[in-house]
């Protein structure tokens, strides 16, 4: 079963939800004046973790993929739970550098630990937990028509990361260095997400790639997002990739997951009071569909994309 | 390592902590005049789930020990999230029987369920995590000499029923029933924790064991605690199971876990606000420890007792 076909098994049987439907970033309950935000993301080692990360890396992204989605909600990170699954035999060492690293997270994002769970598993698993709190809450159904499409950082570098480690290619050592940061070391949006619950109409982070999340902006809020690739954020890092592999470097950057950047629309009128960097790459119109330089833009993400690759460029 | 190293290894890169020290049912977060209480607990098949128990059941218990904290900590239960590790080629119908399980306890307990998440894992792993508010916070460290110590329901089924299917125990029907009911489907004590958070100084689920939580009680409030082996509400199915293992029915009854029953200090003269039913089973002393009948106890839980059975008695 796909990921999608077993949520909707699920979705058949929960009949309760919160105020907010299911398929945001996060989960929401209205309390008082505000907003209280809930989202859990797990990472299983086997399927989620490539051999190069070290486990202070690990634990770091376990807070940040988490923190990523109660800011893309416009929260403000209150809290962090995790439970551990640990397989029998595992190394101290790198028990105690994943601790590390989940304590240099929530120090960054200055987040209270507030409950821990062990357990013994076949796989190490960690299951990450955040909560939040803001006034007006961010959700993936709020663009309108006018809106500019707006992203913070750069795209592309999280899978140009991917594709040198998987296909072990030759790059210069200062290219590597920028795409392992981001595929390795990403970091959340926190304070970005926090303005942008006083301006911004939509937001979403980029968990599976721009396409994708451009795709689910524009279902949810039933709107047609025109975006134009020459707009697109994309360090030479990736257009070095690109090449070698013979694709083009928007072809990377729009399937490009874990990136933790907020793809948010905004009214023209409010974009100079956003006060951190970000680029504006479309427009929200009225319609439906994603379209780039005027043509429909395919939803794909990084699986879709790794299993097009061109098999003769790869060593 | 065991659980307990594992914890302290984390709580060492730790520091950020909320208003309410690690240690306690579930964490808090003071939120307006209101406390946020949170708590996750994981589910995994291989170490947790006993073969004879349905997926349905699986998917209650997993939302049942996450409510019963929130219960513990005197607040009612406001929302459930939840994260899934799948192995391949899991039966969909086995997936289907927790997914109904899992909506059936969202309805009993009246939660809506916020966020949930899905993975490949080697082993079936359901982590759970359950919120909660309350305008007063129940803990484990607030127990006053004078209160009295009392008990919901009944102790003892859970374990003597473990102890009936893993030692495949000749019992009558009527008996095996009162027994699995417990093993297989223990509720959480929402109602009564939501009374308790008016009336008790301090409160404490059983997960471990009545023995364990007594002396997590006595230390974190810094108190003695005298019980009476004769006042410990243990139904005769349990003394049934303990005669053929030749073993005391308080024994018993003193390590059963995941029974999901209150333990609970309360001042004698607010016994009488209590609208529900329960069992006096002893009192808070000035000093420090447990004692059961004039006699130090010692804090063993059901692995402790499991080991130390009379192997000759076993079929």
């Amino acid at each position: 079963m796909r990921e999608s076909e077993i949520i909707e098994l699920f979705l058949k049987h929960l009949k309760r939800h919160g105020e907010l439907p299911l398929g945001d970033d996060a989960g929401a309950l209205k309390i008082g004046d505000e907003w209280l935000v809930a989202t859990n993301d797990m990472l299983v080692r086997k399927t989620d973790v490539p051999d190069i990360m070290t486990p202070e890396q690990v634990g770091f992204k376990a807070v940040t993929m988490n923190v990523s989605d109660v800011a893309a909600m416009g929260a403000k990170p209150i809290g962090f739970l995790f439970s551990l699954g640990i397989p029998e035999g595992l190394d101290e060492n790198y028990l105690e550098g994943i601790a590390r690293g989940v304590g240099e997270a929530l120090d960054y994002y200055r987040v209270p630990v507030l409950s821990a769970d062990t357990n013994e598993a076949d796989d190490l698993v960690i299951d990450g937990i955040a909560l939040g709190r803001t006034k007006r809450l961010l959700t993936r159904s709020g663009a309108k028509p006018g809106d500019l499409v707006c992203v913070t950082g750069d795209i592309g570098r999280a899978f140009a990361g991917y594709l040198v480690w998987k296909y072990n290619l030759e790059v210069p050592e200062s290219t590597r260095k920028a795409l392992y940061e981001k595929f390795l070391e990403p970091l959340a949006r926190v304070r970005e997400g926090i303005v942008l619950s006083q301006f911004a109409n939509s937001a979403i982070d980029i968990s599976d790639g721009l396409s994708k999340e451009l795709h689910l902006l524009a279902k949810m809020s039933g709107v047609r997002i025109e975006i134009s690739s020459e707009r697109l954020p994309v360090r030479e890092e990736v257009q070095e990739v690109a090449e070698i592999l013979r694709e083009k470097p928007f072809d990377i950057a729009l399937s490009s997951g874990e990136e933790f950047e907020l793809v948010f629309t905004v009214p023209s009128e409010r974009v100079f009071d956003l006060d951190f960097e970000f680029t504006v790459i479309g427009r929200v119109e009225r319609g439906f569909g994603v379209h780039m330089d005027g043509k429909p833009l395919q939803p794909y993400g990084w699986e879709h994309f790794s299993k097009s690759l061109k098999g003769p460029t790869l060593p």
